[in-house]
């Protein structure tokens, strides 16, 4: 039987895939109204943590954040030596480690896991969750972990699964940012933003090709190919951000990108490729 | 026959492409020999701009700059009345427009183009180029157009390709900017960026699914429904930043996201729809 502890949007998700799978769960929420729901959909519903944890299969936890994992699991720490977690709230990479450093202290066998999927898409198609942590763990229960999403494992450092999602996120975020200040640029002009969505999501679709160019440059840590230069990149982000400027639209999110580029330029790297912009990010130069 | 104006690194594609195709060309560059390259391609090779524009054919201008396409077409000004201009110049939507003005103020008809692709990508799969301004131009010389890229009309305002060229560019500089970040973060976990790019490229191309989302919203003027709220995204965000801070990654690119959804918070947004960045965005409360 497996243990939910949390069972707020993405936990009720979880346990909701495998209840109607008809495979058995137990489940505990600190609002128990919440954990109630599940009842309808076979769930067994535990009052206390104490009880949702007596059993022996895997505890599955996914609460608001690593303070509240503490919260929830350091009181039943002795019932959990020699079980196996896996934890699916969203913690910093050091937060990961912290987590499988406790457990290898109290003999608890611990899988973390970064979820790059809403609650929605768990157990449908594009929901992925990276994991790292036991590589024992990820083996033995796969059957049930694929049944969430696409599983991948990263290695048994517990903090690759965060720092990857994080990463991914990274770029998600920006290039939502970007849509909607080009979106603000066209709004300037009366274009409605489905319609520049209509453009810009294959356009930028296709664009994620160039993105293993960039890494394979970055990779190599050579600089004079034949890429795109920072020269370029300059007079290329200083015509959109003088376009924007002079249609009302706030640049904050791209002049960043410029004045990376032209650090850069002023550090005599003007005829390298754009890709270069990567050493600048890493030696945080701001911070 | 067609005239091209500027034969650097674009304009050899772009006259390359119909040379190929056994069309006829006269070519005239600043620097001569760059012109004489397409000579052993099939090119007439002329000497003076005067002489460039003599026929009667389209004229294809594609120089470096605004000021540029200025230089070259105004000695010769008298000799364009009733004839055609098509400009592939990189211009932002208010130069284009002063180009189109001036044109109708010489009897010439103006078509601006906005390429979306690299000199490599004329003429191939992938190469999208944009136009807007005289609608007869667009439909009259569609065939040759066609055969450099996948040809969009925008209208006959000749300032919307460019602005709908920007708005895709600065989607890309941002998404691209936030996956070197991404990689700057793998880096200091020692993973190399190609790894990186393997599982982000294929991620964000499935996000740009999202973009129509954000769109309708956006264009609803609606941001009271179910999708991720401000504060949500003011969380995640400040997670991504701590740990980029902690891994030694500069912050810059993605610290501006997270400041526009603070300030949306800070003015009671906090419940409503991430997309409600968009407002803060083209409200421009920096410049
Ligand atoms: N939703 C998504 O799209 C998404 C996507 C990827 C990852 N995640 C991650 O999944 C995790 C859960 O998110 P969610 O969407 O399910 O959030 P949620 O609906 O707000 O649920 C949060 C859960 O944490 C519990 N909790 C909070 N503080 C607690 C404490 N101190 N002690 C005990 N329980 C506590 C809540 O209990 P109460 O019900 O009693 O408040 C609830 O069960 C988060 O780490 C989130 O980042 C979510
Ligand atoms: N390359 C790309 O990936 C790309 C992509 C999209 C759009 N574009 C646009 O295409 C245009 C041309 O770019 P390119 O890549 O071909 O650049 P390029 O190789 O640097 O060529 C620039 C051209 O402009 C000419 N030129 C510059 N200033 C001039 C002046 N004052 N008078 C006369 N001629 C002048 C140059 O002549 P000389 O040879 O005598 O210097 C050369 O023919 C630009 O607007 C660029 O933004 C390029």
């Amino acid at each position: 039987m497996t243990t939910f502890l949390g069972t707020g949007a993405m936990g009720t998700a979880l346990a909701a895939t495998l209840l109607d799978a008809g495979l058995p769960a137990v489940v505990w929420n600190r609002d128990p109204r919440r954990a109630q729901r599940l009842a309808g959909r076979g769930a067994l519903v535990a009052d206390t943590v104490e009880k949702a944890v007596a059993g022996d299969g895997p505890v599955i936890v996914c609460l608001f954040d690593h303070r509240s994992v503490h919260d929830v699991l350091d009181p039943v720490v002795g019932a959990l030596a020699g079980r196996t977690v896996i934890n699916l709230t969203t913690t910093t990479p050091a937060e990961s480690r912290e987590l499988a450093g406790w457990a290898a202290g109290h003999g608890i066998a611990y899988l973390d896991g970064a979820i790059l999927a809403v609650p929605d898409m768990i157990g449908g198609p594009g929901s992925v969750i990276f994991y790292s942590g036991s590589a024992a763990v990820f083996a033995g229960h796969r059957a049930v972990l694929d049944r969430w999403g696409e599983s991948t494992f990263f290695g048994a450092d517990a903090g690759l699964a965060p720092v990857y999602d994080m990463a991914m996120l990274t770029g998600m975020y920006t290039m939502i940012a970007g849509f909607l200040h080009g979106a603000a640029m066209l709004a300037a002009e009366g274009v409605p933003a489905a319609e520049f969505a209509r453009w810009q999501a294959p356009f930028l679709a296709a664009m994620t090709g160039s993105l293993a160019g960039y890494a394979a440059v970055v990779d190599a840590g050579d600089y004079a190919g034949e890429g795109q230069s920072l020269r370029f990149t300059d007079a290329a982000l200083a015509a959109l951000l003088r376009a924007s400027t002079g249609q009302g639209v706030s640049t904050e999110v791209l002049q960043p990108v410029h004045d990376l580029v032209r650090r850069q330029i002023a550090a005599g790297h003007g005829n390298l490729d754009t890709a270069r912009i990567f050493e600048e990010l890493r030696s945080r130069p701001r911070s």
